[in-house]
């Protein structure tokens, strides 16, 4: 299949330098907050948008180094599908996180409860609206037991594809 | 700043083979089906999914081209910042949809209330959770007005790249 190519349209800044210790969804982000610097030449697509109070980020995992179909997830014991998990080593890394948008400063985006790493590449941010993005009562697999996942847990050095 | 190279793992089809007429987000796709083939090589991925009622979908916006940062919504009469709309001409035609998986057979994932044109290359594929993904009380911008927004909006030509 044919290759697709994006370029990052700004930088997500946050407190998490290394991997290992950081919050691996935002309600393990609790009160973290960030920064995004966009692209000169993308600031006049923020207009209007901070009326929204929550952003959809769409971003590279950009430390990310290959991938396993099968993995044990941070809030599991069991191997899991890939694609059952938030796992950031994936065919095409790409994350996204639902996160608080304080304000917008020329430009610079304030952020709060951010669970990604300083320096990863934005590629796209989307305002969050309910009407579309929550579907209302939903069963949540694997993860249905587990009444904790949106406290304190920090990320390992699991998927840490290089090190860094 | 640096070039970020995806590959489809897989395709998404639809009843919908224009834009014209297409529901605009997944509320105005209440009730329509929808299948996703997945690429072979990535089917190991799918175990434990099939236990989430709903799924996020990352996809290209294939048949988009070009862009501009200021656009006029379906849902409004005013230009907006491209950023604060879910328009599929982007600088990164990154499209995102929360949809409902119904179930999954082999390589065949079947899906409901679907507002994307058939055809499109899918990115990846992760678990809707609603401790992650639903911040709980927003507000939604421009859109805050709109109690309607969930029915049935068809699209028109505006964002046709190229008029297929």
């Amino acid at each position: 299949m044919e290759q697709i190519i994006y370029r990052p349209i700004g930088i997500i800044h946050t407190p998490f330098h290394k991997l290992k210790g950081m919050p691996i969804q935002p309600g393990g982000a609790q009160g973290v907050g960030g920064t995004i610097e966009i692209r000169e030449d993308c600031l006049d697509g923020l207009q209007d948008l901070d009326g929204f109070s929550h952003i959809i980020i769409l971003y590279h995992f950009h430390k990310s180094r290959g991938f396993s179909l099968e993995v044990i997830p941070f809030l599991d014991d069991k191997p899991r599908g890939l694609f059952a998990t938030r796992a950031p080593r994936r065919p095409n890394s790409l994350g996204m996180s639902v996160v608080e948008l304080i304000k917008i400063e020329g430009a610079t985006l304030h952020i709060m409860n951010v669970d990604i790493l300083d320096g990863t590449p934005l590629l796209d941010i989307k305002p969050y609206v309910p009407d579309f993005d929550h579907p209302g009562s939903c069963r949540k697999g694997w993860l249905e037991m587990r009444s904790d996942i949106s406290a304190c847990i920090r990320s390992d050095d699991r998927f840490n594809g290089d090190n860094s």
